[in-house]
């Protein structure tokens, strides 16, 4: 039986596996340090397209095209798709995977939608409503600029709190056992890692809206941190679980300044996770070099580094059993504009080497 | 086992139950044909509230509150909520629900929604992941307006093609057979319709994107009609069922316009719906003295005519059996402004009386 466990987590009975994944990115994404890992770079960030919304509606549709195709699959082989973006009624999506056909669960938890996409996905083939479902979420630096914050045209200062928005798609390919099992009696996945699964998804937590007040769209990371604690102290509690237990702990884009937070809230509720902490969002750019300040953010920022690096780490067993956890700042202009305050959400998921 | 059935469609094993359901809207609904079923009709549109935005978290926040409240509840009972609405990053949801600190999937599919959080909730108690969830859906005309149209200050002329969007929220409890004997066993229902469920659900067609062409964001019923037709027929391909296995087979919004679009394309295909079409649309509001033009439409259009209309008939068993399908135009000003066509989509429910 699949079961609830505590509060807010729950138990896939059989594990649900990642068959594949596909990951596509930008030019700055293609230069910084996990640039040689990500299936494909963009020339610029257009992508072909005449607007920036369009360029980010490619995103999704060409990262499902290497999902699929890695995992030997077609788009009427799977049975549902779990999308979604950044945008104002998360148009990346409507025009990006209209063209596969296949019956959609649209998604929004901000930054943390891949990690709601993946838990949707996995209760849908765990709760035997599929065999194969797909995952996707992308973000565009250029579309979310304007989106929640200034037109690049502008020419807005930055300060060093903010976060560089990642363009990016990642798509994940899941499958219960007869999927894999087939798989592995087909030519699939010889395009891309093999005919094993890439990880399996062997628990969830699914986060609520935690609102400190904080007001700076600037920062998303300390908006965000207060939900990563909170989504991480009821992991902790619902599975009995301590930091030690995985080989890492991974928020999607808190960024330096979250970073610091949220370790430090931790802390201050008996949780040391400070070794285990990695952030997608500071492993993606290179500070430094990139001028990309806290770090990396948006609804692509850990979806590639899933796909392109965390995947990778598992399957080489240089890490056996990881906590994801993609991180959300409930934010929009509208409301930004109106006063109100920027509240978050995270939701994980426990990944472990096949 | 919970099975998938045929191309889009998936059966619980078990039935899963709506234990309760509460409605909440505003002035002009109030007024309407259906005006007298509704739990609470506000004084004004402003709901104590200090922006529209405002307004439409208070309605979900209210919506959700009658609905645990008439099913003898309280916010900890719950597992998960589904909730969502048609602005920009589903604000009304991030500041509607957040004080209930029940784990959140947030979800997006236009004025389908309602039909989706329906969808995900009932796959998540027949999955066996929670025994209770809440799901919970809102719109409001002036906010909708601002997001999508133009404020409503500008005084801009409505052609006849134009719905009117409803300002309300319908939440409602789902369960499963543990939930509706423990509700029995208690004070539950008791300020609610008594302590049996209201329907069960026991089927679901997922819809995906079916985009026409069509450009024009004051007939969304032309726009959704062509999605609509797609997931019915579907659905009758994948039940293997005919129009008349259903007492009524209700849209969400489609209004005048879409309900003829809908019948025609639907008659092209081999099935005749005139005679069990209903749309939530067409009966929430008299047209000819309330000015609504095609009908109403919006996130909150189909969640209130369901908890205070829909419901009732299957509870008196007026209805034995019914189709019910939000429909969702997945317009964004954004998208419209760069001249891209409006996509449709629905996803379908079967209800039945308990």
């Amino acid at each position: 039986m699949n079961q609830k466990l505590g509060k807010a987590s729950v138990r896939p009975e059989q594990p649900v596996y990642i068959l594949n994944s596909g990951s596509i990115v930008g030019t700055k994404e293609g230069q910084g340090p996990l640039g040689l890992l990500f299936d494909t770079v963009g020339e610029d960030d257009m992508f072909g397209c005449a607007t920036w919304e369009e360029a980010e509606s490619s995103l999704q549709k060409d990262a499902v095209y290497l999902a699929l195709t890695k995992a030997g699959l077609k788009p009427e082989d799977v049975s549902f798709i779990f999308a979604g973006d950044l945008l104002g009624q998360s148009i990346a999506t409507s025009f990006g995977i209209s063209a596969y056909q296949i019956p959609l669960l649209g998604v929004y938890g901000a930054c943390s939608t891949c990690g709601e996409s993946l838990t949707l996905g996995t209760m849908s083939i765990a709760g035997g409503f599929a065999d194969k479902v797909v995952c996707v979420t992308s973000s565009h630096f250029a579309s979310a600029e304007k989106e929640f914050r200034f037109p690049l045209d502008y020419g807005s200062q930055r300060p060093l709190s903010a976060t560089w928005t990642v363009t990016g798609s990642g798509a994940f390919v899941l499958g219960n056992e007869d999927a894999l099992q087939s798989m592995k009696g087909s030519d699939a996945g010889v395009t891309g890692t093999g005919r094993k699964a890439r990880a399996r998804i062997t628990g969830m937590t699914v986060g609520k809206i935690v609102d400190y007040g904080l007001k700076d769209s600037m920062n998303m990371g300390a908006c965000m941190a207060p939900a990563a604690a909170s989504t991480l102290e009821q992991h902790f509690i619902d599975y009995g679980s301590q930091p030690d237990d995985y080989d890492k702990i991974i928020t999607g884009d808190l960024g330096k300044v979250g970073q610091r937070v949220l370790i430090d809230l931790l802390r201050e509720r008996g949780y040391d996770i400070s070794t285990q902490h990695m952030d997608c969002g500071i492993e993606i750019f290179d500070g430094e070099s990139q001028d990309t300040h806290a770090g990396g953010s948006g609804c692509g920022c850990s979806a590639v580094t899933l796909s392109a690096y965390i995947l990778k780490q598992l399957e080489e067993r240089n890490w056996k059993k990881v906590l994801f956890m993609p991180t959300g700042a409930l934010l929009s202009k509208t409301s930004f504009n109106e006063g109100k305050s920027v509240p978050g959400i995270a939701h994980a998921l426990v990944l472990e080497s096949v």
